[in-house]
């Protein structure tokens, strides 16, 4: 059994995870910290009704768990963070919006604390596997694009994602393609020489697709995100095996 | 039966358009103009065996057609056109190189002459068909995002085409959509509030995608041209078309 | 402004559409008619504050509205759908459940009292789009495959939609391809001479898409849903262009 | 330097192979079979100026090379490969039309003989990545499909590239998808329980597509072939690297 404190526990992921922890026997939730408006008016550790001790403040809690699960914003996260490996918690994270100075601090802290951190920028087990994917394919394909699309509610462009498999694909070819710049430009980046193309659109969720191009011939990876809950079984595996992490790793492909 | 006189008869272009005249059974070449260096040997107005006559200057001309097919350059395209419509022929002129004061001139040749000229910036009849339909969905769907995607050698972007369907998606929709700009770009364009998605990637000839996005569902039109046999289609429509127009017509949609 | 009397009000259509009428600047909603076990207990023609009258008969309805939306089941859809049309409403209707000779009663209803009614099998603008470009290209372009894809707990395949697609290009195009057929085959549909390929994955709701083929180019139209409330653009154009309609009509491709 | 006999030498394959060996410092041609009706007068054994001696039946054939290439059809095939394996060439086969007691000879004559043999069902490096991710992926995510995609000339379905794909995920898969049968079918195969669709259409040379589903997210892998150069980069790496497989090996990625 797991015993798990999740933090960020009323947005839409928090909800998600409390529904996947309920339906998963060998986890247990314990505690949970919210910010959400209507649950600002219960006491602290007080639950309500067949549901773990709820709290607003990290100074208020008073439960102890394996895992402190954290789907919060990356200016609470770092803070949050800070207190679970102090406080004997492993940490699963799931952010991609951490300073590197903040990573280090928290690879540092798990490292003196003996406990494990798995910051998880994509918990999509797609989204894992089009990476590793076209890390591999562009030692053989150096000529390559991405489009990533996402809801037009998403104000960052491009996506956390999108940038990690730019760096991946820049890491593993061993040629430069001669493929022509441009002066005129849409919302993306090249900055990697691996252009990145980004649409906001309504109906589509999110969605990253990479396509490597050689002479006559082309290969397409694709990953689409229809539905919050195809992070679930991303954030059933880490939490199942962050423990097997010495000091803090980055990734779902860690645990898999 | 339709007859026809071939000018550029034996460039890329032209040689496709023989090919194409040769299988279809209502069609007939009665005549070529052609600038081949291997053809300038042949007395003008002789046809090789079982070929159509072949000329290498406007003047040597003597033979009649129903449709003069023009696929040269456009610096000898707008001298073509004004031999056509001023000798009894009808227009069929593929290029989007005129200026506007030639294809003006080109107009009142055709009105005063009575004669019927299409000039055709794209044969594509699935490049055409999207732009269509690209127009239309916009009224219902406001929010669109374009990719194009050439082969490496292509140096300019974004694509003629992805700027005209960009500019006609922006003209037709009722509303504007609240899509987040960005600062960071890659090759593209959205100076007309249609994001332009450039690719250039070796393996692909020439495709355009319109991605319309609405609440809960896409509409995805895509236009893929593998081969330059691609123009053919349009190529045939137009010849056979072409009398329909009243005076001059720019593009193959007037005669689909 | 267009007065809406809703009925079937909270079902999981009826409640996104009660939010699509909030947001709309011009729409007014004025009452509903609701089966919901919840709701029973308000006293009819009693709206709880802020919220349109509620009734659970048709027999208790005290308001008018220009239009009568139903989204109902077809049992109940019949005798709505006569009541709105005795009772001074315009008719939009979704559903595709009725008997032909139900529909040929509401039509010659409509057409005594001087109403317009709109009976809608599929809401999706998208896929109305779809189906109609689909129709138009099939003209110029005859050989094409369907592709449609659901989620895996969609039963019966091919899909309706991709059928009723196969068989307007079927009827559209004017000539046949000579295109092989096999004696290895996997689920999906080729009576009508249009193949159709069904796929059943998790991780999809809906999609269409039809992929023709020419010489050296494609045309792809693509339709997706990622979720139901990708029907309330449609409900929406259905609304404000019910009354252009005369008598009874059938698609929601009437009123675009 | 690699001396090459290549069979099959003025098919299409044939002829890209002879330029791609042209343009290869270290690859020389010296002999070619050839069954072309045009090349049938040339004398065995005599080469045209500046070409490979040329031969029109195995008996007649008096060179030897390192590499015995074949791109001949599979009935001639089999007949060569004994030949070559033989009469002291290694072996790099382009079919994927043997059957396994015929793959079987050919590997134990290989052995006997102390020859290297390559069978290579498809060229593309981009097919053959595909099939890698798509046996990977599967282990992961059970349910998928198969859309393969070729010119309306292939007449045989579905493609040998797509039934190895459905093979692979089938073997690598740990639980079995739970998806709906249908009796209504469409050109394809779903003997492996991985469905594979198969669309015949102009305007498409060679495509494949594998869609893995999972609760809310999809991943898509897609190959397209649109020129038959696409092959030389694995034609290729196939000569270069025969010589390390020791007795018969089958699938480019042996030599990658």
């Amino acid at each position: 059994m797991k015993t798990i404190f999740l933090a960020g526990a009323h947005g839409k992921m928090g909800l998600a995870i409390q529904d996947m922890i309920e339906k998963q026997a060998d986890f247990s939730l314990v505690g949970m910290l919210t910010t959400h408006r209507s649950l600002a008016a219960i006491e602290d550790g007080h639950g309500l009704a067949g549901l773990a001790a709820i709290f607003t403040t990290l100074e208020s809690i008073n439960t102890k768990a394996d895992v402190w699960v954290d789907v919060t914003k990356p200016h609470v996260a770092f803070a949050n963070g800070k207190y679970a490996l102090t406080h004997g918690y492993d940490l699963v994270m799931g952010t991609s919006g951490l300073k590197e100075t903040e990573v280090d601090q928290l690879r540092q802290l798990a490292e003196e604390q003996g406990q494990s951190a798995l910051i998880v920028p994509n918990f999509s087990i797609t989204a894992v596997l089009l990476m590793k994917y076209a890390a591999e394919a562009a030692a053989y394909l150096p000529a390559a694009e991405i489009i990533e699309a996402h809801h037009e509610d998403k104000v960052d462009a491009p996506s956390g994602t999108a940038v990690a498999t730019a760096a991946l694909i820049a890491e593993a070819r061993q040629s430069l393609p001669d493929i022509p710049a441009s002066d005129a430009l849409a919302r993306g980046d090249q900055s990697q020489g691996v252009p990145i193309h980004a649409m906001r659109l309504p109906g589509i969720l999110a969605e990253e697709t990479v396509i490597f191009g050689s002479t006559g011939e082309t290969l397409t990876i694709k990953q689409s995100t229809n539905n919050r809950s195809a992070f679930m079984t991303g954030v059933r595996e880490a939490i199942k095996n962050v423990d097997k992490i010495t000091g803090l790793a980055v990734g779902l492909d860690k645990v898999l």
